[in-house]
């Protein structure tokens, strides 16, 4: 027990009364709302917070005079647990361990102990007497290890002198009749009922024989006739025989203040209600008669004591450290959310983080771009990823593609779009990642051969549709020009953004497709709202169609020979390119609407090309595929009018020469 | 056995010779050496190169008439194994299998045989018969999957009708008797010990009851008296019974152009030399006499054959998959030299990979940034990463520091520098990695407390100071300014390049710092040959010395809150531009000699703080790193002049405001 305070070891001997000090009962639940409110309403707002904590007047013998706070504890206004009795608190969160050691406690409880000292002296503490109960918390919570620092203080104002007992505490069952104690609990209760309360903190109360009356602090003129020898209840949550808990010591300094020139006899009941197997018994309340010491007669703002003792018994703060105690996955998720929660404390305030963090992506390809595509979605906290490649890891893969380890290259090596998967995985629990081992049709890799190879390109477009459809945002991340050909259609068609990375040596170019204007609202993505354009995707300025770039390569033309940190580089400003998109109040939409210019047709055909095969796939589907898959450049060039252009163009060039 | 060789079925009856043609044999080495070739040397030349086979008449029966080419192919000039004949050949190695396929072996084919006849009809076969022997050996190596396509032709020119046998094959001891068996061996040994080689192809043979004479080819008409019936003798690889291998085939087309007219029974001796549990026999050699056909007097180039069937013994190439059978770490290894060595065929022919793979970095930081440096090391094929870190690692990690996973968290999470290494070498077997979880010291954290940690600090110190020595390039990756100052100060008075990379939110930084001129030669170091100067460093430019920065900080300023994708770009920047500061000719030099001017002295005193810094340590030590350590800022910048710069910058604004 607190020195200040001290509990009465020899009551009889020196006759002083001493008070049971609160313990500070922090539940988890109380740091991980305290976390959730400095992460995103507080961030580095210092300022003092109002929090509410309880107590109860019915524990077992044996545990400490508990304060308890738990998840409900910022709001104030909530409901308090079933008789318990409220105690509002301030709280004091500071950024820094530096700010919450350097923190003037004297200060801070000097602040509080004068404006309960106000109270009393203006009588707001007689009508309100919930002031007399306060409490101060201190705190640094270190949300990157789950530490957490504390200091409670519970104010109390002191006489200059010892309280005098006349009479010794006793429990009210060797003092009262069976029928009194009866009595008591009856207008105990008759008093919550009036007050509408569960618990009520502090009473007046009279006596005889066979009746008990109870009345609040504020009646005390009207309810006592006899104000030399009075009698108050106090709900008591010590458990001690000879001690009163710590919520009596302020009140007695209102009744000194206000009462005690004409007071001389002031008997107290600790008002104590514990429920035993099923059977209520008020028995071991205490009484006991004091003789309160008188005040300065200046009105000056008495000392005070108050702050609690750490576990050692010496002065000190508190840590509690939860990361121990917390599941490893939980920790983890939020953990990765702190990391991103902190750009808004200071930097972007009006971060949008759900919706990043919510975007399903897309990822054709799990190469080298794919894997720093997905670390970077990762960092972000992207939660859900899905992974299209039909090839497998080979031993030159893990130093650049950076979720494939040696052990996957073994016996042929693993599924790059599976093995993502399981990286994932392993990086972060919490992800939500699927892969898809397919190949994805090309134009001008035919698909005629058998009905088989016609059907199995049926179900990979299909697949793909589907997998198009369930995402927000598509990365094309493949090695070859071709195979992004059929993802930007569906894409487009779908009205799905497209983040488009490609390298070459040490070069790379990394784009969005536009987005057309959709005539039908599609509320399953997340761009439905965007007004659609004209915008250009990877194919539109080429004047040379998609076609088998792959066959009749060198080794280094056919592996994508790249300065190795340009893929790191490339996949890093895709990820940050789609979030900047993500950000902007007009999404996908975003460049166009800068210039009302870029809203017209372009003034050639060649900027019709995309809408004509974006036509022609939406009419005729997978039938107008095969025939590009089937092809040779010359299909989707007829098509589109690169063939008259090639021809004009070559026109041209003759009459030059003539 | 090939159908236009065709073996005699049924000699007896028809009466025509046939060959048993050559099987390849190519040993694992001859695949190892092409792929170092085709990496290194030919890169992306297809044009026709020499190389060399051989065999053997001394195998087993049942193994088939082999031409080995293996290790040692691509040094014509190079030894043969004993008793083997070499035979020369040429290699078309392709750069795709598309252009392998597209060959014209037809065409290939009948330049060669054209080859043979003109050496035949100019007389160059008679005196080197080698190039009846030849054989061509068209490739396409696919080094990603180690599988390697090939098809060899050994060109034969054939008669127009088949050559008509006089006297059936019969082995030697059937026909000589054994002082004969012995005077032929001795007079082949004798032949060969003239020739001053171990194995002769082709020789013109004489004998009698008890002697055997040997001559050359040349030597025709010297050595036969009669023209009419002679005996010529051919090293023979086939162990058939009934059939002579293939290099009998050209020797009958020289044959019969040269001294065909006259002849009229050719003898001919394939000697075969076996030896058999230590016994040397040359008695299951054949002998059989021949008719020969007469020669088309056109002197146009015979028909030829010899295009090697496959192993479903139809015309076709072969495929080798040499995956499978390597060492999958060897195979890793290879498989990354690859992906490099890529870039010098065509991009970067100057590329000196090997200055890059050898240089030995020094990672300080192994956290977001250490791990994208790291990657991107490893991509470029650097073998040698040491790590320093005194951090574990937490649960927000793994996202975005790609060297961690989970589980790395669990448990109070471990060692970063330590995870750092496992990881590599999970990644990749063959990298050399270290850590080290050690503290730096820094300026204005104080070392004494106590001896102890005045001890502590003085080890940290040398630890560092050893492993900057022992390294090449050192990267500055940490998380706050002060913990570079001292590695900045090691390296630049040890003269090594420094990378310097910092992330903000989204900007960062990637520097290096520059070399001073050594006074002394270390030829222990990359730079040691680099005329030094007096670049800056990541100080150079401060206003404020370094303290202590993470006091008093709150967890966004704690936590470096970046753009996620930024440290990827810094990362891979950092390590691209060390690349090229390593092929640079000038290395670490390279930007000050761009202009003259950059070498001068700076004009103001703010240009020699790092040379102040850099005296006192090379001078007083540890004793003036620990002033640093335990001073505020004010003893750096009393030393640097930066006081007093702070003081006339003061008193310039007073004057302004007055």
């Amino acid at each position: 027990m607190a020195s200040e305070a001290g509990e009465a070891t020899g009551a009889k001997s020196d006759l002083k009364l001493q008070f049971a000090p609160f313990s500070s009962a922090l539940e988890a639940g109380f740091w991980h709302q305290l976390t959730q409110k400095k992460l995103n309403d507080y961030k580095l707002d210092e300022s003092p917070k109002s929090i509410k904590g309880f107590y109860y007047n019915g524990d077992a013998v044996g545990l400490p005079t508990r304060l308890t706070l738990e998840f409900s504890a910022f709001e104030v206004d909530g409901p308090t647990p079933i008789r318990c009795c409220p105690a509002l608190g301030t709280l004091y969160n500071m950024n820094t361990l530096d700010a919450f050691k350097a923190t003037d406690k004297k200060a801070m409880l000097e602040k509080e102990a004068s404006e309960i000292w106000d109270a009393i002296k203006s009588g707001t503490a007689v009508t309100d007497p919930s002031i007399l109960c306060r409490f101060i918390l201190l705190t640094f919570a270190d949300l990157k290890k789950y530490h957490f620092y504390y200091w409670f203080c519970f104010p109390a104002l002191c006489f200059q002198e010892g309280i005098k007992i006349i009479k010794a505490p006793a429990l009210i069952e060797k003092v009262f009749s069976s029928k009194q104690i009866v009595a008591l609990q009856e207008a105990y209760d008759d008093l919550c009922v009036k007050r509408g309360n569960s618990a009520v903190p502090y009473f007046l109360l009279k006596y005889s024989e066979d009746s008990v009356q109870m009345a609040d602090l504020k009646d005390w003129d009207s309810f006592f006739s006899d104000t030399k020898k009075v009698s108050v209840g106090v709900y008591d949550p010590c458990t001690l025989s000879q001690h009163p808990g710590w919520p009596l010591r302020n009140l007695l300094l209102l009744i000194a203040y206000r009462w005690g020139s004409k007071l001389d006899v002031l008997e107290v009941l600790c008002f104590r209600d514990r429920t035993l197997q099923g059977s209520r018994s008020i028995n071991h309340s205490l009484t006991f008669q004091l003789k309160l010491p008188p005040l300065a007669p200046t009105s000056v703002c008495p000392k005070s004591v108050g702050w609690e003792k750490n576990a050692k018994g010496a002065m000190g703060p508190r840590m509690v450290n939860l990361s121990e105690c917390m599941d490893p996955k939980r920790l983890a998720e939020s953990s990765v959310d702190l990391n991103l929660k902190l750009m808004r404390w200071r930097l972007v305030p009006s971060l949008d983080l759900d919706k990043v963090i919510s975007t399903k992506c897309l990822l054709l390809g799990a190469g080298t771009l794919g894997c720093n595509v997905a670390r970077t979605l990762m960092g972000w906290g992207v939660r859900h990823i899905t992974f299209v490649d039909n090839a497998k890891i080979s031993y030159s893969n893990p130093v650049r593609q950076p979720l494939y380890e040696f052990e996957d290259c073994l016996g042929g090596g693993k599924s790059k779009a599976m093995a993502a998967v399981d990286r994932l995985n392993k990086i972060f629990p919490g992800v939500n990642a699927e892969g898809y081992s397919m190949s994805i049709p090309m134009p001008g890799h035919p698909v005629n051969f058998s009905e088989a190879t016609v059907s199995q390109a049926q179900r990979d477009v299909q697949q793909l549709e589907r997998l198009v459809s369930e995402h927000d945002v598509v990365f094309l991340l493949m090695d070859t020009r071709e195979s992004r050909w059929l993802p930007t259609v569906i894409a487009a068609s779908k009205r799905k953004l497209v983040i488009n990375a490609a390298l070459g040596f040490d070069t790379f170019v990394v784009m969005r497709h536009g987005l057309k204007k959709s005539s039908v609202s599609d509320s399953s993505s997340l761009f439905s709202n965007i007004p659609g354009h004209k915008l250009g995707c990877y194919f539109c300025n080429d004047v040379v169609a998609p076609g088998d770039s792959t066959r009749d390569r060198t080794l280094d033309q056919q592996c994508t020979v790249s300065r190795p940190g340009l893929a790191m580089i490339a996949g890093a400003l895709a990820v940050e390119m789609m979030v900047s998109i993500l950000q902007h109040s007009e999404g996908g939409y975003a460049v166009a609407s800068s210039s009302d210019d870029r809203m017209n047709e372009p003034p050639t055909s060649l900027g019709l090309v995309p809408h004509q095969v974006l036509d022609h796939y939406e009419r005729e589907g997978f039938h107008f595929l095969s025939k590009v898959f089937n092809s040779s450049h010359s299909f989707l060039e007829d098509l589109t009018g690169l063939t008259l252009l090639h021809q004009e163009t070559q026109a041209a060039e003759v009459q030059t020469l003539r």
